[in-house]
Order: structure tokens, then sequence, then C-alpha cells
């Protein structure tokens, strides 16, 4: 996630004003801004959703047209400012969140020629991300970093595992294809795999499931398999946030203890105050 | 969960002697006390259960009612007399199981004028938690304690991952109802993101299940990305708990810091030497 | 898990001479003795399964009569020998294993009265566990131990979490009674309490589901929450195996180093020769 | 897993050359060679996939057949050229992928007179794992290595915890089979057992589900155990992994050992100071 720290506002004192407005919440107007924003992200995804709702769009179709016309175009303008607003343009529309503002804003443009394209609007609430900013909860980024960290940090080890996971599921799909023989459910391998994927994430929807004692000694083993393999990507994680858990730098420099928790202010092995 | 230790019994004479045979447990009346009301809580819990059995309400209806009755009064007489023996009446009436023995109350007088607030008193099954000091169980308390101090503390994070949850979860059920294109489960968006939910979490009910070879698809992709992320939870817990094995008595003297690892010599906050 | 280690065989020759075949493996009449054990415990309890299939009872009903009397007469003998040939019955009768012997003999001398209780005799299958033992995998049997160690130092924390888990489905359930108002699935509270513990499992059947939005809704809070609480006896298990992983007494003597690994001959942080 | 360090090539240029063709990806050629290589896998992979879906078998039988016929031709004039070209032959044939190599031939020959076998082809997908030499995607290699290490390492725990699961679905599934006394899906005890498998791993078809009160009281015990026993293989991994993180180039010069963890700077086995 890249941050928009480095964003520099424009001289101009008006631009200066927007800049403090729009992207910083520490005056009142820039609260008020960030509130609405929040509330109309909110409304566009309610809306969107109501719409896929046939009783809701017979009878409020205009109303949920007219809103998001109105949605629309106010984070068009909003879009249109942030660029204006700073110096660094590219930094704004090529960072995290600059991406996921005109990721915002594509698919309304793009519904008047592409009517299905219109359901992306629900991308929209990426935008929510922004909350934690609004609100100043400088607590709640730091764990949201650490979480996103920690999923990056282990994402190598996890593809891989994935990769493997696959692998191993396209291989017990095809066998259970020959053991089940095209019975319902198991007529094609991909179908198969469909179902070994359901049977080894434990997700078992049950539309497809072993008939034949074969099978079902088959699936046996394989879900026995995979509730002992869901260990691999929840111990990759765990090593990886226990290893993100202190500063790894800090040192006593007295006693050399490096088990120095984040809040720490005194050693607790002598005693000595921490730097 | 706000503890009862600080509750200062009146003054007088029998108020003193309620007060150790209700709020606590190491006299014989006390222990007895508690006994009782422990088995009162598990058969007021029995019987509102019961009464939503049709077979057995026709047949034991009035008695249901006037044992309804009776544990109720006796919930509430304990209830008065409870704040009527501390001095610090308020520290009670909003400590973790004041507010639990108030709610355990209320459904039972609200359901004179709106009946089906009546089951609300399978809330009284939460007075149970306080099982472990009747029979002193100081073990059990404090690894109650430690299991809910590691999910205060990881509550943070929790919620945040709660967060990216939901907001994914809405996506990829949106995604899901262009894909599935209104077939069975997937008519709207809010049921087509509760069948994200229903996978991604692995619960898997099959009441809803992907139709088309595409959405089967997209639901592979789905599961396989919940089985990674069922990683991140337990990360987090597992990584507040391995960090939270520190000796829950310990409380530093000098600045009442109660965080303290086993193997720490030192406060970490103000530098005492520890006992 | 009480060992046997403590088992003194009697002084008569022939006494000690058959201790050592039932006992022990270091002989090859006593490996034998334990191989044909092996076995005989293996073919009894496939013997039980395919009885319960009404194909294959009434075409072997006979042989699996006879087959079943000569193992449980071969049992009885072997149980009364293990009595005989120990000088301290009583550890024997009532260690770990010894009370597994006897379960497994008498399911049936019962099953003459109670003929249901013929099933019982799959209780058999548990003196597998000395598995172990028979090829001196002294490895798997310390592995084996290290997970029932584990398991039982955290089974005080485990018992907490299933208790909140329980009143938490209870309340969970009866709430869902009240939404979803007796459709389906959701006649009683009992019912619905067993839907919420399918649910928030993540097992999912899918025998019960949700039928109305708003029941929907409130599945889709508690599959999070499910989700969100599997991590705690995960973290609870992992905590306590990370803790049991070293020999917690270990410490370097010359620079007070106490990671130390099980196998380690030296320190790895000074490299001086560990006792 | 085998790696193909060791493999020395023949004396011969032509062979030297073949060899750095075949085996290494540091030349284009060599880079040219493996890319066709995992083109052809997973061609080959996806034609076995089409060829099980009727509609697409009806009208491209000839092309995957023909196509088959290729990739198979390449593939076994590639797996003599690997053999030819490198002195120390059995070490290649017998090595991890000198065996899936084999494994990736077989069926198509074996295919002439068992037609089934031809499914077998599939195993060609295990062939993809050398996907992470061709891109020299040396990290990705290593992380591998460290899944798979981290499960060897785990592997004799997690059997005997899979032995204990067994023995423990087993059971449960014929205390079931009396409970629910052969209703559907608990017709006989193999049936029990695959319900019990089902149940306890979370996975939960809902093809077989409980019907009495009894027995879904029964299944909810099952359910709650199986919630905590899923913490086990879990906790094993993780603890496995936390161990394991060490630098994985890192060996003792003078005793071999590679089990050094990060910040050791003395060999524990031998007391060498590493470099």
């Amino acid at each position: 996630m890249e941050r928009e720290h480095n964003l520099i506002p424009e001289d101009t004192l008006w631009k200066r004003f927007l800049y403090r407005v729009i992207y910083r919440a520490d005056t009142r107007l820039g609260m008020l801004f960030d509130v609405v924003l929040l509330f109309l992200i909110l409304a566009s995804t309610l809306i969107v959703m109501m719409e896929s709702v046939p009783q809701l769009d017979k009878r409020f179709h205009f109303t949920f047209i007219v809103l998001e016309w109105i949605i629309s175009l106010f984070f068009s303008i909003e879009y249109v400012l942030r660029i204006m607003v700073v110096k660094n343009k590219k930094s704004y529309i090529f960072s995290f969140f600059g991406i996921i503002d005109f990721l915002a804003l594509i698919p309304f443009y793009l519904s008047f020629f592409f009517p299905i394209t219109k359901y992306f609007l629900i991308f929209r609430m990426l935008r929510m991300l922004r909350i934690f900013r609004i609100f100043n909860l400088l607590d709640f980024m730091n764990d949201g970093y650490f979480i996103v960290r920690a999923l990056k940090n282990s994402s190598r080890k996890i593809y891989i595992f994935l990769l493997f996971l696959i692998i191993f599921s396209v291989i017990v799909g095809s066998l259970m294809f020959m053991v089940e023989g095209g019975r319902t459910g198991f007529e094609t391998i991909p179908q198969s795999i469909y179902w070994a994927v359901v049977t080894v994430t434990t997700v078992g929807y049950g539309d497809v499931s072993p008939i034949t004692p074969m099978g079902k000694f088959f699936a046996v083993i394989l879900m026995l398999a995979g509730y002992s393999i869901i260990a691999v990507p929840t111990g990759i994680v765990t090593a990886e946030m226990r290893n993100k858990r202190q500063n790894l730098e800090k040192i006593c420099e007295r006693c050399g203890n490096d088990d120095i928790d984040d809040d720490a202010r005194y050693c607790k092995q002598c005693g000595k105050k921490l730097a």
C-alpha cells in the first residue's frame, strides 16, 4: 500500500487550502469533507446492491439513477481536484489510493456503453480503506499495515503453497474422476478438480459428494490430508507475524538483551533505561 | 471483564453477612448459595429451551410458567440484595457481572408486554461465567482471563481483518453476481455476498453453490484464497498469546504496570527491580 | 497415558518368560506375539465393521461369529495372563492400557445379554495405540507423548474456550430462533443451537441454513465471528507446543544463553560444551 | 526432494552441450528449452482435462490424439537424452525429478493396452515443479524447500495425529451408528465413519447429517471436538516453522551440520565458530 505522505501541495493559496481539506483531516473542514466522502462511498455501495434486487429496483429505479449520477459527479470533481492541488501529480495518480479513486470512477462512464459494468461500481468500497485516516486512527492504520506487511512478506511462501495445492487438487481430482467414473458431479476432470478443491479447503458445499464406497474411502483420505495441510499457510503467516512483533533492532546497550517489547522503556533484564 | 474485587461491603452486620454469602464462596453458606444459583441458572436456561419445543410446551406449559416465575423472583431478590449490601453500588451495577445480572432479569418483566422477548432469558446463561469463582477455580479463572485478554489485545487487528474480509466478500460477491447472472442463489448482489461469506469462511452450506463452469472456476479461486486467509486471524491470536504468557499475578509495585513477562527482572515501564 | 514401565514380572520362571513375551518386544517370540496381536486387533475391528453391512453379514454371518469368538477368547486368555505374570497387578489393571484391554473384552460378554453392545467391540481399536512399542518406534512414541502432553497442558484453556463457545452458541441459536421464527430447521431453540454450532465450527452441513434475508445477514455475522474464533484453540495449542520445544531448564553456564535446542551439544552463542 | 546438483555431464562435447541446454537455464538455448518444456507440460495437462469433457472430445478428438502423440514423443526423446548426457545415470534416474519424468511417460505407453491409464498423464503436472529452476527463482526454490522440509520434519507428529484421528473417527462413527440406528447415511459402520470424518475435518458436505435429536446432540459434541483438534496439526507445523527459520545455506564446515539458527555464532553440534 503506497502511502500518501510524500504528496506536496501546489503553491497557489487556494490549492494549498483545498489540499488541506481533501488530503488531510486536521481541520474541521477537512474532517467534514472526509465524513461526507465516507458517507457517499457507503451510499454508493448500497445503491449498487439495491439496484440488483428486482423488487427495490422496480420501485426506486429513478431515484437510484439520480443518486448515482450525483455521487459519481462528486467523485469525478474530487478526483480532478486531487490531481490539481498536488505538485507531484504522478505520485498521486499511481499511488494505491490514486488507482482506486480512478477505478471507482470508470465503471460509471463505461456503463453508458456496457451496462453490465455498472456493477463494478462496487469497487468504490475500496475507497473505504481511507477510513482510518479520517478519524486519525493511527493505531488502526499501523495494525492494518502490520497485517498487510505480514501477508506481503509471506506471500512468496503462500504462492508456492498454492501451487502445491493446485497441482495436488488436479491430480486428486483426476484420480477421483477415474474412481467415480462419470457419476453425477464427476462427469469430467475439471468437475472432479472442482470437487477436490471444495473438499481439500474444507468448504464442502455438498453439491458434489462421493457416491461409491471406493469414492468415499478416497474422499476420507483427501479430507484428512486437507485437515493436515491447512496447517501450512497458518504456520507461514504465524511465523511471519511472530517475527514482526518487536522492534528487532532494539538491543539493551548494557546487558545485550534483545527481547525488548515495542512499548518498553526499561530493559526487563537489567533495568537500564532504554534510549 | 470488570472484576468484582473492589466491592466493599456495607458496615451493618447483616449486610456484611449477606455480602459474604452472596459475593464470596469461602463459607459453607456462601458455597451453598452459589451452587443453588448455578443450578437455577441452568434450570432457567433449560426451561426456555424446552418452552420452544411445541410437544414439551403443550404438556408442561403450566409447570414451565410457574418455575420461570419462581426463578425470576429469586433472581430479582438476589439482584436487589447484591446492590444493597455493597457500599459502592455503582461499581457493582456497571461491572461486567452487574450488567449481566440486570440483563438476566429484564426479559422476564418485558415479556409481559412483548411476549417474544421471553426468549432473551437465554442470556441468563452468561451468569454461568461466575462458575469458576464458585468452585474457587483460580487456575481456570486465570486461564479465562488469559483468553479474554488475548482476544481483547488482538481485537483491533481482528476488526481490521474483518473489515478487509467484508470488503473482499462484497467485491467477490458482486463479481460472482455478474458471472452467474441471476441463477438460483445468485439472484441479487446481497445474495451473492452471502454466498461469498459462506465460501470464504469455509462453512460451505451448499444451499447456494456455483452452477456454470465459469462460476465454479471463480469459486475455486475464492476457496483457495479463503484457505490462505484463515491463517491471518490465527496468526494474530497466536502471536498475541505467545506474547502474553506472563505471570498474571505479577504487578509492578511502583507504577502498577501489570504487563510483566515471566522472565522479567525489572519493570519495563519504570525500571523498578521486581521482587 | 500411564506408561507400563513400572510393571515387575513375577518370580516364577515361566511367568517371567511369559512376561517377556507379552509385555516386551525385545525377543523374537515377543515380537511375534505383538504382531499377531496387532493383526487380531485389526481383524476384529474389520469384522465388527463388516457385520454392520447387511450384504456382507448375510453372506458371512457364521464366519464372522466364529472369528469373533476365537479372537475374543484369545484376548481373554491374554488379559488373564497379563494379570498373572506381573507382581503389581493393580498397576497393570488400572493403567491406561490395562483399562483399554478390559474395555476391549466386556462388549463381547455383554453382547450375550444386550446384542447392541456388540458394536462397542470397536473400542478394541484403542489397543492399536500399543503399535509403537511393538516396532520399538521410540521416536514415534515420544512424539505421541508430545502431542498428548501439549493437549493435556492446554486442556484447561480449551475447556474454558469450549464453555465460552457453548454459551455463545446457545445465545446465538436462541436469537436465530427468534429471527427465523420457526422456519424449517429452526423450529425449536435446541434445533437452532444445533445450527449455530454447525455454523460456528465451519462444518456447514447445509441441512439447516438461513432462509430469510434477516437470517442470512445474521448468519454472515456468525460465520465471520466463527472464522475469527477458530484462532483461539489454535493459538492455545501452538503456544503450548512452542513452549515444550526446548529443554527449558538448560542454560549455558558461561554466557547464560537459555535458547538451547534439545539436540545441542555446544552453546550456539559462546561455543561452550554443554553438560 | 532430491536435488539435481550432483549430476555430472559426460565428457563428449555434444553431450556436454546438450547437458547445458537440458539441465541448466543459464544459456539462451537452455532457457528456451525450459520454456518450451513448461509450455508442453501445461498443454499436455490441459489436453487430458479436455479429453474428459464429452463435448470437447467429440469435436477435437483427432487433434487431441495427434498433439498427445507429439508431446509424448518429445518427452520420450528428452528422457532418453537426459539419461545419455549425464555420467552418473542412476543419480538422475532415481532422483525425485527423474522418477517424475519417468512417471510422466509410462501412462502414454500403457494406455495402448489399458485405455483408462491415459488419465494418469495428469501426473505430468508434477514436472511443473521444475518451474522455479527455469526462471532462476532461487528465493522461490528456497521457500519451496522450506515448506517441504517443515512438513517432512513434522511428518512423524502428523502421522501420529492422523492415527489418533482415524481411531477417534472409527469409534465416533461406530457410536453414531448405534445412535442413528441405520437411518439414511448411517446404514453401516463404514458409512458412519465416513460421516465422522466429514464432520471432524469440518468439511461437512451435508450428504449425510444427523436426523434424531440424540444424533444431533452427539454431532454437536463431535464438531466442538473437531474444532479444538484442528489446532493440533497447526500447532505442530507452526512450531516446526518457527524452528526452521534458519539460513538454509549455512553449514558447519567442520561437522557438516546444516541445522543452524540464524542467530547462532557457534555450531551447536561440534562447537566450531561459524564464519
